[in-house]
């Protein structure tokens, strides 16, 4: 199991404020406590920093890499702020996210290359946003192929099915967990991965959603999440998903976590 | 999808106490809240009361159903007490269970078509508790195609996959999920039921593992649980779940549930 924490992202108020200010504290004591919760993997996110981007995202990951010991998860439509960020980032990093899209598809795959990254594939391609299950394994028979042929190890493709916002329609979430299990199936080797927020975007009290869609993305078969690891009762959830799915033998991590007091109901 | 409130047990110390005083107060405000809080079935179960459990059985059946308007679930190891219960019970009352064993299946068979009660069918026999999958799936093949021929209709058979605990054996928690899918898919237009407490028995922070249990288990198809609906983190869960599962149209029960202030993250 693989926990991205996704907390330091530009398009949270703190967060873009910490940016303008250059506040380096914050975004640290951020990284820091995300990795204290339990994350592997720690997202930076400053997708809205326009026009100063790359600068942006190397003073991000300098920052982070400064007090925490993990990888980074480097988060950007922009092959420039990826670019950028790869260049100073230490360790095998993560990069979010390649599609089929022609057009991201050529800006984002040298970069993987270049720095042996783990990549989140997002089923998406220049049909625009996958409607129904076999639009994300259609979009998955392209990316995952495309990316062993560049030569991508399979344990390094994060195939993300991408989730819609249930609020809009009350199928997308019976869709999403569908395309978890289709793609598990064809891929058993690739893993899976989602961000929960969008599930849950528009509705009241969105942490039981995420809550919920991540314990029952588990139970399909997905391997990664990027989270809040700061809601408690989401990783504690976590946890004991994992243990209930035979993930954690003699539940010895689940235990420890309780009597530690890292987890409580 | 059917949630059976479980507090009404005298496995519990302060309603051991309460039947022992005969504190119908106490009987009564325990039956109202689970019913407040969104239970369609309270369990009453007195198992004991060694020695004059038929007499308790009749007291907390006509108690309860002196303050609440739901059925109620009649669970014993005693015929006698099922049959004190179901004689005085209002309505189609629910029957915790029968199983594959000789005795009790000759011994409550009568009692489901006397009351024409829904009935929790325990995947168990002479053999004793099921080790796997297919453990179970036989002796399902036994317990529904029987209760067929006695006349029961599919719709008031609730298959019990039986859940030992995690803390025993860490596969535990997959062999019960497995089972659930099995089940569902074996005997689709019977329902599935399980306590969700079992699983965590021995394990700290027991709430955290029936929480996830409960969304994993709904996952796989069940559609009915035996909890404490006064946990409202688990209420809100299912409540998210069910969103999710494309169980709730427009999410309208969700927004509905959220906006009174019932659900709470």
């Amino acid at each position: 199991m693989l926990v991205v924490g996704e907390l330091i992202n530009s398009s949270r108020k703190a967060v873009a404020q910490a940016i303008a200010e250059r506040n380096t504290e914050y975004i640290q004591d951020l990284a820091r406590k995300q990795v204290e919760a339990g994350a592997h993997i720690i997202d930076v996110n400053c997708g809205t920093s326009i026009g100063e981007e790359e600068k942006v995202m190397t003073w991000l990951v300098t920052s982070v890499q400064e007090v925490v010991d993990v990888p980074l998860c480097i988060d950007s439509p922009s092959a420039g702020a990826l670019a950028a960020g790869l260049a100073v980032h230490k360790g095998q990093a993560m990069i979010n996210s390649i599609t089929a899209e022609k057009d991201r598809w050529q800006e984002v795959l040298p970069l993987v290359q270049k720095y042996k990254a783990k990549i989140i594939a997002l089923c998406m391609d220049d049909g625009g946003m996958p409607e129904t299950v076999e639009d994300r394994l259609r979009v998955a028979d392209k990316l995952v192929p495309g990316l062993l042929e560049a030569g991508i190890p399979e344990d390094d493709i994060y195939l993300d099915p991408l989730i819609k916002p249930l609020g809009v329609n009350s199928r997308y979430g019976v869709e999403a967990l569908d395309a978890v299990a289709a793609l598990k199936e064809k891929y058993p080797k690739v893993h899976t991965i989602c961000g929960l927020s969008n599930v849950s975007y528009g509705l009241p009290e969105r942490r039981l959603l995420n809550r919920a869609f991540m314990v029952m993305c588990l139970t399909k078969g997905m391997d990664a999440f990027i989270l809040d690891p700061l809601d408690g009762q989401l990783m504690g959830l976590l946890k004991a998903a994992m243990a209930l799915a035979g993930q954690d033998e003699y539940c010895l991590e689940y235990i420890a976590a309780a009597r530690a007091g890292r987890i409580k109901a």
